[in-house]
């Protein structure tokens, strides 16, 4: 049973994804309509989406028509967004509709958004009554809020009803999420008395009052927070499920963890793609998509370059007269470079989970800056013996050993204060922090170390 | 009620933590044991251990010791290490095993473990038996396995029960955990047969039997698998709760995805600190737990940073002819390190997100070194164009041009085959592909520029 990955594989077994699409392309060009349900059967949604991902176009919609009613929508919403696009297109708007009205409707929404206005409208006007009404309170708030993460339908019941009485109405309602984890008394307005997660429902005798059971709800998020708080505070509070309130206080949705897991991928993928400058790429993304910004990015790296290349040209007649100062110079820069990226990740990890606070910025600084002074010590040392060693005279160990600490010194304050300066000028601290930390380090290293050779050695 | 955050405010209101930490310290100064138990109770454990870390050693026990039976262990879950090794020693066995046996079993486990052997043999003889079983079925596993993570309470009926007699079961039985979603289906073994959303259950009349409505489980996962792995199929199959079965299928316990959240969080912080050297530190290490590791990678730094200062030297003779060359040449060195970070961090995410595979490796290669030919070639232009405006002479024109591209091409390859290279050999392909990439960037761009330098121009 124990497969390479120590988990326990899903149903279609150890059989990789790629063999999968290779039987169903197959099958699909002989019509064999048979093996393609099979197959498709034993997959899951996501897998289902790799494979519809790697299929040629018009495969796509073949496979999809082949599966008729056992296709799951919500499968589209893990495509890429080009091969959205392409198939929904596709697609007659009916079977769209049809569609919609199956999936939840956060996935509702967010397969509607792909749209063209006038195919959207058409899909609204083709749903159910309650269906619509949901979804349009999905689509009332921008993306990246929670109220377009949150699950419009949910289960509300008068704070008077016995738990017998609760149960009943889930047993005989029909338009019931599939599955629910809370129960939200309200009142009237639909005000958000409290709640009662069904676990504590289950174990309740049926004649005892809901709201003698029902629990207030120490945390409630507006439709309008913005996802990441909304992650932040899942994880920081270590939350299954938390009721969206709009402006009035009326309850008008539920975000559950399992939507927050993607936001809260996301957002720490996003940090470790900014700070290298590849803010919002994706595998899939193609060439024409991510040369651009990948050009303006070393683009703003050559302007600062040209800073560091213009101190160098200032003390040209140095170099010229001791060469030693060209062969040692990148040294001082590149460890101010790294020791600058060490502090400024810290700093900016350390802000995006919130841990950096006004209470504890003092004592992290102070941390930073005595790090970088024993280091500092360390490497000059070091550092100075190795020129010595490598070119002779005691003048030149010097100036290695005092310009590497001036910069660890400055790499370990700018790594600190361009982050948190980045944020409170409203930016996001990881965008960008990179190149001026280390374009900082740069000049300074090349400053510092080719300024005193030139004052004191030559 | 929009507060700063627009998210919904909990309880404390809008209450800053610093207030807490100094009303409560100043009340257990005055021994007004009232006071502190009022804002205490404003507090949620992950607010309360923020406050804990931050008062003295003897005020934490005595905040602990004031709020009595009123305090929640599992807020000692929450706080740093040395906080939770400092209050564990403090207090006495008899009321952390009073504690133990209030927690949920993964939360104990990560409690008991921080203790001297001793203590904790002392405190496991103090346990009544089913709780002491639930907890050494988590003991054990070894740290970061799903053994861990998992809750080994849960809920667990034989198969030919009717819905109504599980309900009776849940209402009367006092020994469940105090929130679950599933129902587990098991046979006399305890082998898993399936298992049951409660809010199905709910929806079910009492005289079903459980079996007809039970699913069989997609999703297993075994005790010893590495969390990492959880936390990918609860992210990648949008999971709420996994049985987890040992390596004789029993089913020992039960990973939620409230679990599994904080894996997803630190894996990818990981990552993103790995790339800079500062991998598994966290903000309140101490300079002498931080600086030995950063001292070792700016070591690594030191010593590839002397590999491109030898380079500089052997062109020491064409450096003192022509000084343009000493300006110029941490331009093209820079670039081709933030370009190959740019594909490093790229594929390192990939990889930890297991988009990258046999399947697309081809595609994502041909993508990465297009780019790097357009924006080399577009690169060439400029860089050359400033070197001839700058220093005049085409042929440093045409060096540079030359130079950059190369260094763009090696940085686009090293970008990929580095972290790949490094996941073949078994290491984390984030650690040190850093140090790898602009090492060889920094190589590549100073010899192909000195180099061709020497050649054509002297």
């Amino acid at each position: 049973m124990t497969n390479a990955d120590e988990t326990v594989a899903p149903e279609r077994g150890n059989t990789p994804i790629a063999e999968c699409i290779s039987t169903i392309s197959e099958a699909l060009e002989r019509h064999d309509l048979a093996k393609v349900r099979e197959v498709a059967a034993g997959l899951e949604n996501p897998d289902l989406a790799d494979v519809i991902e790697e299929l040629a176009p018009e495969q796509r919609v073949e496979l999809i028509e082949a599966l008729g009613a056992d296709f799951d929508f919500e499968v589209l919403t893990e495509v890429d967004e080009k091969v959205r696009d392409q198939i929904s297109e596709a697609l007659p708007n009916d079977v769209l509709a049809k569609a919609v009205t199956e999936l939840d409707s956060d996935d509702a929404a967010y397969l509607l958004e792909s749209l063209e206005a006038d195919d959207r409208q058409e899909i609204l006007d083709q749903l159910p009554q309650s269906d619509r009404a949901a979804l349009e309170r999905n689509l009332l708030y921008p993306g990246e809020t929670a109220g377009r993460l949150m699950q419009a339908d949910f289960v509300a019941v008068p704070p008077f009803w016995t738990v017998g009485q609760v149960i009943d109405f889930a047993r005989d309602t029909e338009d019931l999420p599939e599955t629910f984890s809370e129960i939200f008394v309200v009142d009237p307005g639909f005000h958000l008395l409290g709640s009662v997660n069904i676990s504590r429902l289950l174990r309740t005798k049926r004649d005892v009052p809901i709201n003698t059971i029902m629990e207030a709800d120490r945390h409630m998020i507006l439709a309008t927070a913005d996802q990441e708080q909304v992650a932040r505070q899942f994880e920081r509070y270590g939350l299954m499920a938390v009721p969206v309130v709009d402006s009035d206080e009326r309850l008008v949705g539920v975000v559950t963890v399992d939507d927050v897991v993607e936001v809260i991928e996301q957002e720490a993928d996003e940090d470790a793609k900014l700070l290298a400058g590849v803010g919002d790429e994706r595998l899939s993304d193609s060439v024409r998509e991510i040369a651009p910004p990948r050009f303006l990015w070393l683009l703003v790296n050559v302007l600062f370059a040209m800073v560091s290349a213009s101190i160098i040209d200032l003390f040209g007649g140095s170099i010229e007269q001791m060469v030693a100062l060209a062969v040692l110079m990148p040294i001082i820069a590149s460890m101010g470079g790294n020791a600058g990226t060490q502090t400024m990740t810290v700093t900016v990890r350390a802000l995006a989970t919130k841990e950096l606070s006004d209470m504890n910025v003092r004592r992290v600084a102070l941390r930073e800056v005595t790090v970088a002074l024993i280091n500092g010590v360390l490497f000059a040392c070091l550092l100075s013996a190795l020129a010595i060693l490598w070119f002779g005279g005691a003048g030149l160990g010097v100036v290695i050993a005092i310009a590497i600490m001036i910069n660890l010194l400055v790499a370990a304050v700018a790594g600190m204060l361009i982050p948190l300066g980045l944020q409170r000028l409203g930016f996001d601290p990881a965008v960008a922090s990179t190149v001026f930390v280390t374009s900082l380090t740069d000049v300074v290293g090349f400053f510092a170390f080719l300024g005193l050779a030139t004052f004191w050695l030559l």
